[in-house]
């Protein structure tokens, strides 16, 4: 072992500031970030501060530094030129969870905008983007000027992001991702808020998941980086509220792509499952309230039709058609209910990952997804089943996936067992 | 946040693992050392294990499964052709640490051969080639069957490690070095210890430094650091016993080449200062008893030259001529005691800093070191000095470099201070 006098590199200090639990300065962090972006910093030395972050965290300080550094490598949208409150909502990702396609619409129906970048499916939790593909037509990317005039017209889009947006959390995740990296709640916050920032709404309203079915697992620790985020909302001038919502089964009736269009037109109509009705009016009553309509209720949009005409107005500027029939399965297995008595048990991890082995998501970026593969289910949990009833009906394009789905779906529905299912929302957490 | 399934990288497996505290399965240890010196795990990933590694350590049984995989990276050494016992010395690295030149022939003369494969200074310890360097014509690179003739014929050899030693340490530590990952016990160890099982002696001494201008400077953690290493020579068949020794001061009066070169000769003539000879003859009595040689006094063989006979002999082999005149200074600066009384402190880290400005030391592995450079002192820690007398003596081709030395070395030195000297050999550790 030859000496151990540092080297001048500025990534190194930072590196073992890190690592011995030394507060970083702005200038180191906002220096890192920036030289990362710019390929100076080589992903070695990334990698190396991201296992550091793992293990060390970062004080709120640093974090909003942090976070500011990554919007700063693309550019803030301004949507002041649409002389309306903005709000918009981020999910950490859950099973059937379809809410942002009723709920967009629903809030621009109530006159505050609703400019939602939106992210595809990787693993066992679908992307908005994907579900919406599912509409014959509908096209997710829209350029700046079709944007701002589709916000202005129709009040909602959700569109693809583009490169602009934090690019320097495009290329922190792809490291993550390969350096088990990703389980960190100062690196999930900064990625998810530094892009909800530079989106540029008023107001922000995260439905953090919680449960087996949730990317945190643990509710104190989703608890957590709901407290995390709204710090780093709040900190960049954006009112922002998380509620802590239960993803230990999956919401509503429906976890795919086409079934989960289906299933939000309901809830448009004035229909669908109880679950997604009352979480997207839970949701939509937090963003009016941010963007400061708090007396709006959203219920009567969603009544009256106000929302769904909306919705069409939506699906249409994208090149869609609201009214063409959703892609159908060409195999279809239904399961039983094992026992009769109270569902007590539909485990939303183990339907997500039956879901995605039907050709509902994707296992790597590169990789399509079917329209028409997932799951629907005639009873959630806390209802009555009858021993022998179809309870799921699982949906694939092709017949051998359905082995792989079924050994999925093993141990994931009980009947009077002793789950206790959390409640829908679990909490709300505001600064 | 997309989902999180895991890619079926295995990379990504030993990652997380890692990362949460589970033990590495010796294929996994294996594969990843393997994969990675052959170039088919990415810098990234192995980066952010060496972090993790950093902050979760390794089991016994895992740091002899990594460092077992860093030697069969390249060969062992079949020493075994020599028919006598061999033995080997490492020192962590320290200030005036030119305990290697008196000691190989020494323990030569004993009837134990020694072949010592060695490294260059980088930062503020000195490289022992870098000091054999100064004699005019040696040279450090013999290939390996003039290698294994001067240990047959001569009993010792100092020389450059081969590209087959333990190739995975090379790699690892280029990449530790920019990763803030070189302070980590069980990275240290099996480092170390890689490159000195492959060298194949029968037994091996570790000079574990602890001190100021000690790689590690806390006494707790050389221990910790020489009891891992002891496992791991054990753990492979190797004889291993560790000295923990003081590197709060200096070794000895002179840091640098030639000057430690010319120390290392009047210690073989029977001379030099006492700490040297102490802990030459220490080191050498451990080496002989591993070597099975446990009745041999090293102290006759110093005294009566038989150890300078075969000083001379390795230096010639090596195209070294040991009677040509050492290189000398073009610049001198004396430095002198500022009171009278006990000098209670030499700094060893400044003096090394000091020594390294003045051209004794490289910062990167590309500079070229002076031979000349160094630095010689009068009286070492313990005895008297009277104000204004000489003390140090500082030497250089460059005078520029003269004041920036004499910063490193503000501070450095003590009168009757409260210092506490640490004792020459802190520690002896065996198995």
């Amino acid at each position: 072992m030859a000496g151990s006098s540092p080297p001048a590199h500025d990534a190194i200090d930072v590196l073992r500031a890190k690592r011995d639990g030394v507060e970083l300065t702005s200038d180191q962090i906002r220096w890192i970030i920036d030289t990362y972006t710019a390929g100076r910093v080589p992903d070695e030395q990334m990698s190396a501060l991201l296992m550091a972050v793992f293990f060390r965290g970062m004080t709120p300080a640093e974090l909003a530094v942090w976070t500011q550094s990554m919007i700063d490598s693309g550019s803030r949208k301004d949507l002041s030129s649409l002389g309306r409150p903005t709000a918009d909502k981020h999910s950490t990702g859950g099973v059937g969870d379809k809410i942002t396609l009723p709920l967009a619409p629903l809030v621009a129906a109530c006159g505050v905008a609703v400019p939602q970048l939106s992210g595809r499916g990787l693993g066992h939790t679908g992307g908005t983007l994907d579900k919406l593909e599912a509409i014959r037509g509908w096209r997710a990317d829209v350029d700046e000027r079709a944007y701002l005039a589709q916000l202005r017209d129709v009040g909602a889009v959700i569109c693809a992001a583009g490169d602009d947006l934090a690019p320097a959390d495009k290329l922190l995740y792809a490291l993550r991702d390969v350096t088990a990296t990703v389980e960190s709640i100062p690196l999930i916050a900064s990625s998810i808020m530094s892009k909800k920032i530079a989106e540029g709404a008023d107001a922000l309203v995260l439905d953090v998941k919680t449960g087996s079915g949730a990317f945190m697992k643990d509710a104190d620790a989703s608890r957590e980086l709901a407290r995390t985020m709204v710090g780093l909302g709040e900190a960049a001038g954006v009112r922002t509220v998380a509620l802590v919502t239960a993803m230990d089964r999956p919401l509503g009736r429906a976890a795919g792509n086409a079934v989960e269009v289906a299933e939000s037109v309901e809830v448009l109509a004035g229909g669908g499952p109880a679950d997604v009705v009352e979480l997207t009016l839970a949701l939509a009553r937090e963003m009016l309230a941010g963007a400061g309509r708090p007396d709006v209720d959203p219920a009567a949009a969603l009544a009256d039709g106000r929302a769904m005409d909306v919705w069409r107005r939506m699906i249409a500027a994208q090149g869609g058609d609201p009214d063409a029939p959703l892609p159908q399965p060409a195999e279809r297995h239904v399961v039983t209910a094992p026992a009769t008595g109270t569902l007590t048990r539909l485990d939303a991890f183990s339907l997500g990952v039956a879901a995605w082995r039907l050709g509902a998501g994707r296992a790597r970026k590169e990789d399509r997804v079917s329209a028409s593969a997932g799951i629907v289910w005639t009873a959630g949990v806390g209802e009555q089943v009858t021993a022998g009833q179809p309870l799921l009906e699982l949906h694939t394009d092709d017949a051998g996936r359905i082995p792989r789905a079924l050994e999925a779906l093993e141990g994931a529905i009980g009947v009077d067992t002793d789950d206790r299912p959390l409640p829908l929302i679990l909490d709300r957490i505001e600064v």
